[in-house]
């Protein structure tokens, strides 16, 4: 039993007090998880995902137009949240963690639950910009802000904040993955930040 | 009519004269390409081939075991060579140079002829493969050789050779293609060249 189904269980072992808002959301949000994952994409039914959650189809519909939403989601749940990363003004520290966190994004979109959704009609393309949306805009945007200050505080050349240079630890994870595999090595990403960024932005 | 078949016809159109080694070569691998194109990779035969080229079957299987090797080293044949661009010592024009080679054979490999040729069985992996041996290897290091020439001169910081600094700008390309789509206009290039790999590169 995992972590998702875990919770779906212990959020569903409730049923004698009515759970609202959140508490609720995230009942239903683990219990699609957890469902994607035993009977897959499609036989996933609104039905089912109630049930499992201990909830019923009404609350579902409330929330969800239908099933593809409900796992989009879900699936977007299940992302690391980018925002939620402590930066620290040590500009290697804070761009290490947030090519960390893009790693992790990789990692889970190529899990079991995301290649259960992905292959079924049109979810391919709405799960990229789900992930885009979720995590690499943000990333792109905090990876800017990172530099920003750092070329304020003069710790950075002028001009480390512009241009493509944002991108730069994206695409070497990219890179990594189309041409040496999906599992991104820690001395591969410190080496990233250490021979390639750093460098690039640094003010000598 | 476009280029290759204008070659092949103009090869082929020698019947008097024995072609031998280089030439008649260059004939096959361009009829080659010319029934790719005209007919598709499951409908290209030997017989074909030998027919469009102006020679016999003979004179193939001389040259190639059966279909996939010739069709690999056609295919092969229409990439760029790296080893033909003419480096100066001008760190930028050379690296820029190196980046225009990538962004053609990214061309090349999403043309019409590679498609054709790319869903049959196994071939996608081996095409991979040829383009990594005929373009990426080498460009990687002439890349190298180009960074290890700028350090050695004192116009690029110690160290700007190695790690994965030479993995850069094919990664931005990479990133381009995935992000953006597969068309890399040269603004794009130049401000890989001048906002990312310059500044990592330099001595300052």
């Amino acid at each position: 039993m995992d972590a998702n189904t875990a919770q779906a269980r212990e959020l569903a072992a409730q049923p004698g007090r009515r759970r609202r808002g959140d508490v609720l959301q995230r009942a239903i949000l683990a219990a699609t998880l957890e469902q994607l994952q035993s009977v897959g994409y499609q036989k996933l039914t609104m039905e089912g995902v109630a049930a499992a959650a201990g909830t019923g189809k009404a609350a579902l519909y409330r929330r969800w137009p239908g099933k593809p939403d409900l796992v989009s989601d879900a699936l977007r749940d299940a992302l690391p949240d980018p925002r939620e990363l402590p930066l620290t003004d040590d500009v290697r520290a804070d761009i290490l963690s947030l090519l960390r966190c893009l790693r992790a994004t990789a990692d889970i979109s190529q899990g079991a639950v995301f290649q259960l959704a992905k292959n079924e009609e049109g979810m391919e393309s709405r799960f990229a910009s789900m992930v885009d949306d979720r995590v690499l805009e943000p990333v792109r945007q905090l990876t800017l802000e990172v530099l920003r200050r750092g070329v304020a505080r003069g710790e950075l050349r002028p001009g480390a904040a512009g241009g493509h240079v944002a991108d730069v630890g994206q695409a070497m994870l990219m890179h990594h993955a189309m041409t040496k595999g999906p599992d991104i090595p820690e001395e591969y990403l410190e080496s990233v930040v250490d021979d390639v960024i750093m460098p690039m932005v640094t003010a000598r």
